[in-house]
């Protein structure tokens, strides 16, 4: 089973080393169209993209976003934000109340802006471009909402950067595909057997080599760091339990 | 600009009428397969996904789905789940403590599962399947997480049906590009005439004919019903107001 969007999307790595050229404005349209047809919920269309060329705003992303270098190497940033705005300002216009204060109307924003994000992810790369997710621009939402200029109830949920690879990423392998394809039920049976081969793939690969993630009081020789070893240290750190505050200072209750 | 994967990004229309078929197993797993290829944050492959083809449980469903027909029509149905309950049993497997209990660990699960599930879509959509995603899957949720035996730390975050479509459905217009696309920062000053654009595209194309959502003590001709009164309606409505409710108690607390 094969054809070219499968093709184009079993090809995909994520790249961090870009080529200085720009992405023309009119590939960057062609992207976001891509990302506008998409499902969205009731046709809300409740997420906005904020695209960031400026040389100046790339290198404020990157130290943001966690210092990652080709936040600022890459010329195009796109920050990918679930968006209840402008409905709130259709509802306005046309003597509406918009809900907007549960947990579920901030969940429907953020898979339309998910979603979206994954269709021009696609786009690009069948354009030839690379990609990279950039989950850290929650790390200081506050600072990125006031350099985007974001609004009330729009909350940037990732990040994105694309631009032409200046070196090809490896694909890397993922669980088999029984660990999280479940029939009928969920299904953890055949799970610990699964990991452990995934845990020797990795370990083979040799993607963690000087990559371990320090635990304290714990030694791990290389040979025996696999998957398992790495996500559980990397699980087991707590990560932008900032979060819910911020998000709802943006106007999402999420009661 | 134009390529195989921009032309079948640019065909996708929700399908809600599937023929009797089944979708041989082999399918299911290529396209699952394809959602396994997404990003995913931290190598973390924080979701799951239960493919459900017995037809009595897609009958159940369909009744937990708002009472659609085509959700026991399809011959497949997938539910795309965050699941942090791996990471907690790899962490307790290898001896350490999960952080789970904030918003960002289930908004990174949420993430994870909604574009592997879209990378899914398009790879369905490739091989000439038809899908359709169900957000009501989240209208009761805890006889949904029952039905697939989900454990804690697995919650629905969107269904989708599959299957060969038996009715080709028309592409939807949407919002004109700027309206959605912001460049270098967030910017409102064409909305409104955007929208009116959009306004006029959707009653010219019919779609919400007999299909308004009624409103207390509104009128509205048909000739002036477009996008922007249908969708201020929906937004006035609460919908799933439990759903914060049903999250915590699958286990994510949400701090």
């Amino acid at each position: 089973m094969n054809n070219s969007v499968l093709a184009v999307i079993h090809q995909h790595a994520s790249i961090r080393r870009y080529k200085p050229e720009p992405v023309p404005p009119a590939l960057v349209e062609t992207i976001v169209a891509a990302g506008q047809r998409a499902s969205t919920s009731s046709n809300m269309q409740a997420y906005s993209v904020v695209a960031v060329t400026q040389a100046e705003t790339r290198r404020r992303l990157a130290e943001l976003c966690g210092n990652q270098e080709h936040v600022a190497e890459a010329p195009l940033f796109l920050a990918w934000c679930a968006d209840l705005s402008r409905l709130e300002r259709v509802c306005r216009q046309r003597g509406y109340q918009q809900v907007s204060e549960y947990l579920e109307n901030f969940l429907v924003a953020v898979v339309d802006a998910a979603i979206a994000a994954q269709n021009a992810a696609l786009a690009a790369e069948s354009l030839g471009l690379g990609i990279c997710y950039i989950g850290s621009i929650r790390n200081q939402p506050e600072d990125v909402i006031a350099l985007l200029g974001l609004p009330k109830l729009v909350f940037p949920v990732t990040g994105m950067t694309v631009g032409w690879p200046a070196r090809q990423a490896r694909v890397k392998p993922r669980l088999p595909l029984r660990a999280v394809l479940h029939w009928e039920q969920y299904d953890t049976s055949h799970e610990e057997e699964d990991i452990q081969v995934y845990d020797q793939q990795m370990i083979a690969s040799g993607l963690y080599q000087g990559r371990q993630i320090p635990a304290p009081g714990r030694s791990v020789r290389d040979e025996e760091y696999g998957w398992s070893e790495h996500i559980a240290r990397r699980a087991a750190q707590g990560a932008r339990t900032h979060l819910r505050r911020a998000v709802q200072e943006q106007g999402f209750a999420l009661k």
